[in-house]
């Protein structure tokens, strides 16, 4: 039995999207062991719409509920709300395995380091998202916003959470890591990407590429791209922007008159296939890397299929066993020896 | 008289693309002159397949050519070379309006500033494309790669500049401003783009809105979006490989079966336009921005329309008073007064 915590509050469509998706994730999964922390009545109300296992559901009654305004000291305060009763419970708890929240990302991040704790050794926890590119798979992407300043060793450990994270849950064996720059070439970046390509080039234990840069991602020629948190996130964001203008231009132009309704007709399989090439959605949100147990942050506007990928996805690197791989890469990296002047 | 001088040599695809673009926009546009700069016997060869107004077109023989490879300093050192040449002939010739070249960015840029010169008070000049945005216009994002590091003095400064381009070149009476962040709140980012976007809200000759993320580019809510170099660089070209992706996943499934390909004939107006609202050759390459004259970089792997788009809008600038422009704004604003004590 894997036994999961889902904040069920958390997202702009809670508690409908994260009750369905809980209900989804338990169908197709029987080693699944769901509890959802949240209102109870809110949650009981969602769930009689649907027909589930209850033998593999439970709710914790949380009176309180995260805003996406609150500020992250505020929101640690609030031990009754639906996300950080579920850390307190992860925390506690070693019969739970994972935790899934579409909440807040500063919330999120805050309880994950100051309630559940780092893996020891990691200096920061990173967000990384898996996302789509043209060879079928995904791209690693991290951080993405955990971090807007980033000391060099970070990048080192950014490189091994992310290793870790590709052999855990994506089954790759020697996933390749490169470094997010303003081109490939050796020598490229500011001074912080210039030290950091040097002692990135020094691991024994990752499989570095050199710097890559930001059409890499989707193009998928590297599996892991290592960036500080503050670009990490203007490369994920401009590809939300560029993807969400490209999808809006082709239902545009796809409706425009009675000649391409119909060409849509015959297309409907192309674009749907389309579509879920592209969707971030299918891929189960991103991973907050570093931390003592898996946790997944889905998108605020999950909907409910996401909220189930990204339960599935939890269930997966835990499988997986992520933290001892984590564990066991920190242990045979030498960091200091390769950064430790640049800690300060 | 407007006279336009082309580096006959640079890109890809040159002097093939180069030649055949300008002869388009001799065609377009009855106003233009142009300079080609580059083997004369290539050129001469390549304008041998085309009817043009021969009393409008010169060639001056350069028998060197750069490399993409090769490094700015050596790029400069070749005085006979087609960009070179072109950039001398630009600085020592009144009625040499603007350049275009396809040639390599960091050459490009080198020789703006050493051979050109920047406009009196620009402390470095920035590369802004224009960027289709789903407002159907583009919107504009400086630094693009220019300068990995910047101090706050120059994000003020790209402001500006910025927002010269779009009055000059765009027209645009009052563009809105944004700076490229990790998240729109005021107090996002490192302490870097922290005091930027103080400096910036206390300009009074430019429309800033606040932070911008990297969707805000392509989804268009802001006109011109300004960015440290490293960032924008990673910005550009993370959409760059979305937009490959896109295009290369439709192409895939709008031709997987025979269902798609009937499809496909009933939407091929359809993704005609798509394509053309997506395609960044159509906007006419990246402007180096508060150099004393316009000059236009376009992608090494610009066909024809693109130098063509290119050589009308260094013309469509030139027109616009580009250059008075962006001294008017900077005699107008204090610089020293907002962001003296960052110039250090």
């Amino acid at each position: 039995m894997i036994k999961i915590i889902v904040d069920a509050m958390g997202g702009d469509n809670a508690p409908y999207a994260t009750v369905a998706g809980a209900v989804q994730a338990l169908e197709k999964d029987k080693e699944l062991y769901l509890v959802l922390t949240g209102r109870q009545n809110e949650i009981l109300n969602e769930l009689g719409k649907y027909k589930y296992d209850k033998s593999r559901l439970e709710i914790v009654d949380c009176p309180d509920v995260i805003g996406m305004n609150d500020s992250p000291t505020e929101a640690l305060r609030r031990k009754q709300s639906s996300m950080m009763a579920a850390y307190w419970m992860l925390k506690n708890n070693d019969d739970i395995c994972a935790f899934v929240t579409a909440g807040s990302t500063g919330a999120a991040i805050a309880g994950g380091q100051l309630i559940l704790g780092r893996i020891r050794g990691v200096k920061r926890p990173a967000l990384c998202p898996a996302i789509p590119n043209s060879r079928g798979g995904v791209t690693l992407l991290l951080d993405c916003g955990a971090n807007a300043e980033c000391k060099p060793v970070m990048f080192c450990q950014f490189a091994i959470l992310g290793t870790a994270y590709a052999k855990a849950g994506l089954n790759m064996s020697n996933p390749t890591v490169g470094l997010l720059n303003n081109g490939t070439e050796d020598h490229k970046g500011d001074n912080l990407h210039q030290k950091v390509y040097k002692y990135l080039s020094e691991m024994e234990n990752i499989n570095f590429i050199g710097n890559v840069e930001g059409r890499d991602i989707m193009i998928g020629n590297v599996d892991i791209v290592v960036a500080d948190g503050f670009s990490g996130n203007i490369a994920l964001k401009s590809i939300e922007g560029c993807g969400k203008l490209f999808l809006g231009v082709m239902k545009k132009e796809f409706s425009a008159n009675l000649k391409s309704k119909i060409g849509y007709l015959f297309l409907r399989k192309a674009i749907k296939n389309m579509r879920a090439q592209l969707d971030f959605d299918k891929f189960g949100g991103a991973l907050l890397l570093g931390l003592k147990k898996p946790v997944v942050k889905t998108h605020g506007s999950s909907k409910p299929v996401t909220i189930a990928n990204s339960i599935a996805n939890a269930a997966s690197i835990y499988r997986g066993n992520l933290v001892p791989k984590v564990q066991e890469l920190l242990s045979v990296t030498d960091l200091e020896a390769i950064a430790g002047e640049c800690d300060d």
